[in-house]
């Protein structure tokens, strides 16, 4: 076998068996195939695709590259969730309490933040004493006596998808549907959940931009899992503002506490709730989405889905009493409201424009080595849709740097177009689509 | 600007610019540029074509990366000749001698072969003391003096072409025709001629298998030309079965003198006078191209191409007594004929197979390195439409090693497909395309 006829091959349309995959990816871990070859076929994979049976291969050899996390230590069905990444979206810090106040065991590895997109991990270490990095066997253990865990990734998971990734950064084949779904099922496999739960977002701070591309991707996730023997139910949700108020690792902990506390209601609520249900379902705890749905909300009403994150904090150190105290969170030095300039209605919120702000401020890294400041960002007081005032609130910035404040006091506005004609809200959800759909 | 980005414009379909093009190579050739970003970049030009002026930059470019030749010590237009590789192609050792004998001056540089199809150059070199090694300066002066030379290749032409090529081979991007057009245009136009004719081969023994293939890529070398102020015209020949008899650097030589010698016409014979004529129009000989063919014919019947192939050879340091005798060449020690099997008409004669046969032999290189033995080879006696009887002569084999000898004897039939029905000649000539068609 030689790697130049498989790019040909795959260059003229035609599909790659398994043992041809397997002999490109081991062959690109080992060494004995180079980065040019793989590029090449990267783009051509991108003009040509791949067929469902083939992306799968693909997606399995990646996730069996490298560890893989068993759980079955676990009891019950173990799901698990991921978003493709949005700005101000905390979702994860709702539904993993969410679902284990239902008795529905959470098993939750998150990883770190790059560029504008904060990391679960991040946000967790903003509260005081909380380890992220437990071993396999403790965070079972954890799951099996207070039924979740939140921890950073353990491993080395899926390096041929790491390799492959870095190498599509620089050669203009990031952009390829079964490249993308392959990436991230092959992590999410190798994690050891049975069933997926997948938050594609679309929309000007997404991935995708355009809801057709994130259907297809849905799609092509969803299809692997159907393929691989995993459950997966994928929900296509809006991009085009920040999902909720908070930017920024200590302000989405305390803005996921105020929502667990029944203070908001909101879009990052209904989302949670929505992703929270599908999980249920997942787990065969419901056959209807109505009924999860309501239990889901007596838990956010009763509390119980608050205290189960406090145990959650507990048992993995953190200073529990942030839950009812969120001032023992990190603070920002200088905390300053922009206001509204003039009156109309919110036409647009640049969700990534406020993304690379509050990584500017320090909220997010610009490189792999940035140092986080925990307590920086922003908060977004109004959504499309919203009328406003002159002289009201539109973003509160929290920053421990003057000159970084000066900045981000300069950008903010630009995020957002003020109109004298209402404008309508924005969709939250457009399309759920499962096993049965693909 | 970053080759990530140029990469992707070229993806999205959108044409280089000059100074991109440059970005791109330059970095390459001095290494700022990876293999793997000019690997995926030639896999999206692959799928993506290059416009018109893109390829003639992209041309222009190469031929600048390295040595360029300067042939304005010539007095007149200097035309060049280059084909697109065939099997017992030794058009140029016709060519060069009868467009010399008309008073064009032919300064023709050529390459060593590699795999099956013969270099020029090699060729040559089994005249006993012919130098193929000049320096510009020295052949210059030739070429003034005797009216043509025929040398190898001086200096490091394009070798930013050279380097991307090895990169093309290896990743499945060769066949992609404004990459080919580039780079056979870029090596002629470093050079140094004013203009070129081109014979671009079409058929099983070609590297475009398909006439339509053949002109796409003929058009895209002539509006190279068009674009550059070259002018070009090119030739689109039949390689469906071997040109000449002769596959063999001592065995083509001995062929082209006993054309020149006026002992043979045949296809090889009139594919010389339409590739010479051409070169006498773009020379600005003659206009008329039935005037410069009739010219030509009386150069080969009163001999005085074969005086000015003589010359040359005397010239270049070689025995020119080999046009009187050719038995003073290199020759083979076995010399067996291969005997029809059955009569019939002969249906196909297989070229790439007889070339592989006669690169087996010892006449070609199978690596950069190997040695090449100049007196084996074949003579083919048969060509597609002609009958047959049991036991005359299909092929002659030239050896030096009895086993090798064995293998050619059992492989050369299968070139051969010999029916019953009678069987129509191969066209020769498909079409001619000049800078007036593009």
């Amino acid at each position: 076998m030689l790697a130049v006829d498989l790019i040909r091959k795959k260059r003229d349309g035609k599909r790659l068996t398994r043992s041809e995959l397997e002999f490109l990816l081991r062959g690109y871990v080992e060494g004995a195939i180079p980065d040019y070859q793989m590029s090449a076929w990267s783009m051509a994979v991108y003009f040509q695709g791949m067929e469902p049976e083939e992306i799968t291969d693909l997606t399995l050899l990646m996730a069996e590259s490298g560890d893989t996390i068993d759980l079955s230590g676990i009891n019950g069905v173990k799901v698990d969730k991921h978003s493709t990444g949005g700005v101000a979206d905390t979702t994860t810090l709702l539904v993993v309490p969410l679902v284990a106040s239902c008795g529905v065991p959470v098993a939750k590895m998150s990883g770190r933040g790059l560029g504008h997109t904060g990391g679960t991990v991040d946000k967790l270490e903003s509260i005081p004493g909380y380890q992220v990095e437990l071993e396999p066997r403790r965070f079972i253990e954890q799951v099996n006596t207070i039924g979740a865990c939140l921890v950073g990734q353990t491993g080395e998971l899926a390096p041929a998808d790491k390799l492959l990734y870095a190498l599509r950064d620089v050669t203009a084949t990031v952009e390829s549907i079964p490249l993308i779904a392959s990436s991230i099922m092959s992590k999410k496999i190798a994690a050891g959940a049975d069933a997926f739960v997948l938050d594609v977002k679309t929309g000007a701070g997404a991935f995708m931009k355009t809801e057709r591309d994130a259907i297809a991707l849905a799609e092509t996730m969803v299809r692997i899992g159907k393929l691989a023997d995993r459950s997966v139910s994928a929900v296509i949700s809006d991009m085009n503002q920040p999902l909720g108020s908070a930017i920024g690792n200590a302000l989405e902990v305390k803005e996921a506490i105020s929502h667990l506390r029944g203070e908001r209601f909101d879009r990052l609520t209904e989302l949670s709730l929505e992703l929270a249900s599908e999980m249920l379902l997942l787990a065969g705890h419901s056959d209807d989405k109505a009924v999860a749905r309501d239990l889901l909300e007596s838990k956010l009403k009763n509390r119980e889905a608050l205290q189960t994150f406090g145990k959650l904090i507990e048992a993995q150190g953190g200073d529990a009493r942030v839950i009812e105290d969120p001032s023992l969170l990190p603070q920002a030095e200088y905390v300053v409201d922009v206001k509204a300039p003039i009156a109309g209605y919110v036409h647009t919120v640049e969700p990534l424009m406020l993304g690379e702000i509050a990584m500017e401020l320090g909220a997010g890294r610009v490189t792999k080595d940035t140092v986080i400041d925990l307590a920086v960002g922003l908060e977004v007081k109004r959504k499309v849709g919203d009328s406003v005032k002159t002289g009201e609130t539109l973003v509160t910035i929290h920053a421990n740097d003057k000159d970084k404040l000066a900045v981000a006091q300069q950008q903010v506005l630009a995020a957002f177009t003020i109109g004298d004609s209402e404008a309508p809200g924005l969709p939250l959800i457009y399309r759920r689509i499962t096993t049965k759909d693909v």
